[in-house]
């Protein structure tokens, strides 16, 4: 047992069943001043006030096992991120010097930057070294807090390069405490070799063995990449094998790919960084969570999604690091919940929880973690003394990290 | 004496008598791949190539002291912000919530928002206080790897309390090892209780007394704070007293800041958000030197100074962090250098350039630091292995020092 005493501000609380947070909801997460928290067998078994403190609501039980003092630190639930493409191999920071200096997308791809170039890069990696170089990032969002995560394929674009991937995520989840789930996203673009629609037949293929390993199913619907009706298939095969599909949508282009996400009753549709108002009108009433990626439009230069309208229309919303080698090479979701208030208008109390239980919602995982409940996975940020929701955002380069609890593990 | 060995790459060479570099030359910074550097009385005294490697061009002198084995990281000159408020009391993080929440300027003012709310709460700071407050973001921006920084009055706003503010900042600059440069900012708003040309002359009143502490004058020079001709009369009386300038110029809009700035052969002209090509051919040929601050342009959502431009005309460019409580919370050299690239268009190198050698000449201490020059400070820093000038700005968010030495003093 660990027991966390004189925390601050204990941050995140929400009643047992509340699976997401929609519109202003999300601003509900609740917060208790000068409290406890007590982590037993990995979990959250009991929180309240400090004896002494007025309106305290219960003692922490006899003492057994070890003590923290938050010396005043605040305690939230730890960063639910439900969009990285994290394992890859190399790196496309040469790509990153190519378009600082101007260079075009067909000028890039030539000199080996994009996602086919990922894919090379990848076929000729061993599993065993892209587990290695993936785990340096998994560990690195680990101790930045992060303790939920989605890794997605879609890199590998042909079938024994796709189930590669998707065999060093399951690694991955068996390898860290932190909760691990697989998306396969074979149509992530056209693999080199196929036709546009030989690659689609392949990706149909590749479902069975695939959803040996994989949780969800994932298509990049939009312009340039895969149509809805590509989409439409991809999806339908995948829930036959029980895939429930998560979509890559309205990123380049209004593409309809909300709708059909929403037809076949996606668990998230993601990106949304181009919507108008049918795509609020879509998502309303219905099972799927709209995901944004601000830190892919930081890094690219792309318009932020609209995520007042998405809230202020009643929607829950959920916010996701998208890290990966091309549009944004950084998994900081700190960083993320920063821009959801600096760049998106949000409230630090709307922002985390969208990082949080959101972003668990998004994940599927909201049962298990991304907020502070009795019963659910000890997955907790401590922080040092002195910092508040706001300053999060506020003071967005100030290291705040104190420890990080994933199932009740230290991991910092 | 402290040798490093085994550096991968050793960045940021200048020769010896380079002060600054403009246009192209920013791209010229000196690499040597596995190095080794010596440090003695906190100055650089000597590096080379590592025995045994190819075009190896001495070596370590017989070894006294201790021995740093970089295991192949890199050795880059600390970072030297030329641009910084960091001397304030308590915080303006309300103020945030209330710009989130879409209040307007008059609004925020009213509820506690601003400089002269920022200038009440200071009145109200012991000086000790003052001084604990900021070192506690000084000792922050030290181990993010700043070994040079210049600090402003500009929240006293009437003569005991900027005073006060120029004490402490004295008082910093003896507590660290870092080089700190003091600027009074006495026009940096119109105090309370003055009115505009009141105030233009209590800013004259203070001078004398206010260059027995600081190093240069500064005036913010923009739409609705002080004018051109304000400008003139107080840089005028600085410069009496032997204060040379640095100006707020342009952040608001094209004011005639950068104009006025030359005219008094100021150091540097800083924000410069908003320009056009009159500002860039009144710095041509000047000694002026351009500072761009595209923290506040992040934090506010202004338009990024043009950087590209700048450096294409042949002028020298500088970048600092601006970090204060209102327009840029972040004193964080490293994204600021990633700012340079990926939002205003600078190679990696160019972006070093700008946080290092040409902040040092912004602050009138090129002479002394900003690059890895035998016989200047040993301010540098030592990152983990594995890490490029590229990837500090591609892979932004992820940490990447290992130590950090301000005049030879390993700070971290």
């Amino acid at each position: 047992m660990i027991t966390i005493i004189n925390i601050g501000e204990l941050v995140g609380i929400v009643p047992s069943g509340v699976s997401v947070l929609k519109g202003a909801e999300m601003a509900s997460m609740g917060v208790l001043h000068d409290a406890w928290l007590q982590i037993e067998n990995g979990k959250i078994v009991d929180f309240g006030k400090m004896p002494g403190q007025a309106g305290h609501d219960g003692h922490p039980r006899h003492d057994r096992g070890s003590v923290i003092d938050a010396r005043g630190g605040m305690v939230l639930p730890a960063f639910c991120d439900s969009h990285t493409h994290l394992v890859y191999a190399g790196s496309r920071e040469g790509e990153f010097l190519d378009k600082l200096a101007g260079l075009s997308y067909e000028e890039i791809a030539a000199r080996g930057g994009g996602i086919l170039n990922s894919a090379d890069l990848l076929h000729e990696t061993s599993e065993d070294e892209l587990f290695e170089q993936s785990m340096v990032r998994v560990r690195e969002v680990l101790a930045k807090g992060t303790a939920a995560l989605e890794i997605k394929s879609g890199y590998g674009l042909r079938p024994a390069d796709e189930l590669k991937m998707l065999r060093v995520i399951r690694r991955i989840g068996a390898a860290v405490p932190a909760l691990v789930r697989a998306t396969f996203l074979g149509a992530h673009a056209v693999g080199r070799g196929y036709t546009h629609a030989s690659y689609v037949d392949e990706v149909l293929r590749m479902i069975p063995d695939a959803a040996e390993l994989a949780d969800f199913i994932d298509v990049f619907c939009d312009e340039g990449f895969f149509t809805v009706e590509d989409t439409s298939r991809i999806l339908e095969e995948g829930l036959k094998y029980g895939l429930r599909p998560k979509i890559h949508a309205n990123e380049l282009a209004v593409s309809g790919g909300v709708q059909v996400g929403v037809q076949h009753n996606a668990l998230s549709v993601d990106h949304l960084e181009r919507t108008t108002s049918a795509e609020i009108d879509a998502l309303k009433g219905t099972e799927t969570i709209p995901v944004m990626l601000p830190g892919s439009s930081f890094f690219l230069g792309l318009p932020y999604g609209r995520a007042r309208a998405f809230v202020d229309a009643g929607l829950p919303l959920a916010l996701a690091s998208d890290y990966n080698p091309g549009s944004s090479p950084s998994g900081d979701m700190r960083f993320v919940m920063a821009l959801g208030c600096i760049k998106m208008r949000l409230t630090p109390m709307e922002a985390l929880a969208a990082v949080t239980l959101n972003g668990a919602a998004a994940l599927g995982v909201s049962a298990q973690t991304g907020s502070v409940t009795r019963g659910k996975r000890a997955d907790l940020i401590l922080t040092q003394p002195g910092w508040s929701l706001t300053r999060l955002a506020y003071n967005f380069t100030t290291p705040f990290i104190r420890q990080v609890f994933a199932s009740g593990e230290q991991l910092k």
